[in-house]
């Protein structure tokens, strides 16, 4: 393993124990509940928001214990997005992260509730003292982190993204909108928090939002390309599914080249956000090789 | 129209004109999202929860706007709630409050986002700085309605609830376990509310908190006769599905007769919380009499 992966792993397994502790014990009448949402949040999983959390926040002097909680809040949200959206009425995905979803491991209502609960845990991480002493910090993440999931950000772009899927919407602006809402919010979000824990200045802020947002589209196209032409046995879900569907996407708009064009563009514009910061900010760097890289 | 019915009715509509105006407009692509969350949070309804925070925090003297603002964010979780119980894998409800419920009146994954998103937009509300300037009071509201609305509250109570239904639980304790969590933590979290914004003293609080344990299992109590005894025509809803599926209730456990009583008992119970309020609680000890005696 180079040494960016190396990095990468031992933050998700320290996210992972992280958010072991955070969720509640699978136990009670309720325990079915409880161990769906465990299964769900604790599974495999590149962990690349809380990641991008907490070596944002680091970059500009964040508290690591805040950083940590805010990390496995984001990774909450996540993990409740991808349990809803694999519903047989969604995406009816059977197949997540190389496991079955939680509706095929549970069932559809148990997998509701989880994601329902997972969303909740979420803003009681966020809210709670343990997090950081100062409420108008706690409470700063958790409005933005409700403008992140909510109508006009992952739940709004999730409804758009149907109405894509359906041939309802074909416009490249529509689909912008749509990625920008549905993954760009909360990739955004994690920048954000970091900003907002070091309660840093408005230049800061702006450097570190532009980052994401290019970042965050340049993760949308890169899926869309691994669609095409990923490996299943690699990605750990099903593939070509927006081609067998019609589905208007980058790639269908753009081409594959042309897509892949984009995404090179936006990963160069991520990178000079973060030129200032120069050796300090090399993991983030590398996460941006990262995300044009990836074959899953 | 008795003066309390006049009272509860006023109440409401305000209600429904301030969580108007804090929804977000159905426009963009996502419209039909926005549409959807309106339709399930806007329609008719009694308001009790929001009606019961206001009430509770004006007796010890809480912040109107504050007030009016967290019933907004109460009553989007109640109404999230109540769009996903109605959903074909859960309780499969065609009918709320008379009219079609969301996956039927849009779809089914219209229903699941609206359901999600109303979620969120519950914490927005709490956590923004207009709900009142003290942000470590606001943070204390978004920890305490992420409990009351999450796996060890109503999400929890849900799962539980799915559980008697199937016949694998018939203790009464499980049953009781079960309404403490589904409806009686949110009804709690009410009393809790208005305390909280008023920074009332610990035995204000216990007072408050008595009040609305009992009055939530009373109310619970009653829906289960209603269940039973309801006119279709009046609740709105399907009834009498409690026993074509075997389901343990508290009638089933108690008989009508039994259930009756124990709901009187919670009821007078629930009064004596408020015995040292006199004149001050009459609007509260006529909801007591109102959650007992209602027909829906």
């Amino acid at each position: 393993m180079s040494e960016y992966s190396t990095a990468l792993s031992e933050a998700a397994d320290r996210i992972t124990v992280a958010l072991d502790a955070l969720l509640p014990r699978a136990d009670g009448p309720e325990k079915r509940l409880i161990s769906a949402m465990r299964y769900a949040a604790l599974g495999p999983g590149k962990r690349m928001r809380p990641f991008l959390l907490i070596e944002c926040g680091r970059l500009v002097g964040a508290d690591e214990r805040a950083l940590l909680r805010a990390a496995c809040a984001v990774e909450c949200v996540h993990a409740y997005s991808l349990v809803h959206d694999d519903l047989p009425s969604m995406d009816n995905d059977d197949l997540r992260r190389g496991r079955p979803t939680v509706h095929k491991a549970y069932d559809e209502a148990t997998a509701i509730l989880a994601g329902d609960a997972l969303q909740t845990q979420a803003f009681a991480i966020l809210a709670d003292p343990e997090t950081h002493p100062d409420a108008a910090l706690r409470c700063e993440l958790v409005s933005r982190l409700a403008q992140a999931a909510g109508a006009r950000g992952m739940a709004g772009g999730q409804m758009i993204d149907m109405a894509i899927e359906a041939g309802e919407e074909r416009e490249i602006g529509v689909i912008t909108r749509c990625q920008r809402m549905k993954t760009g919010a909360l990739i955004a979000f994690c920048a954000e928090a970091g900003a907002v824990l070091a309660r840093a200045d408005k230049e800061t802020r702006t450097a570190l939002e532009g980052f994401a947002h290019d970042l965050g589209l340049c993760y949308q196209i890169v899926d869309d390309l691994l669609d095409v032409e990923g490996d299943e046995t690699l990605t750990g879900k099903r593939t070509r599914k927006d081609a067998g569907q019609g589905k208007a996407t980058f790639v269908t708009i753009l081409g594959v080249d042309g897509a892949r064009d984009r995404a090179r563009h936006l990963a160069a514009q991520a990178k000079e956000h973060l030129v200032n910061y120069g050796e300090d900010a090399k993991l983030l760097i590398q996460t941006v090789d990262y995300v044009l890289d990836r074959q899953s």
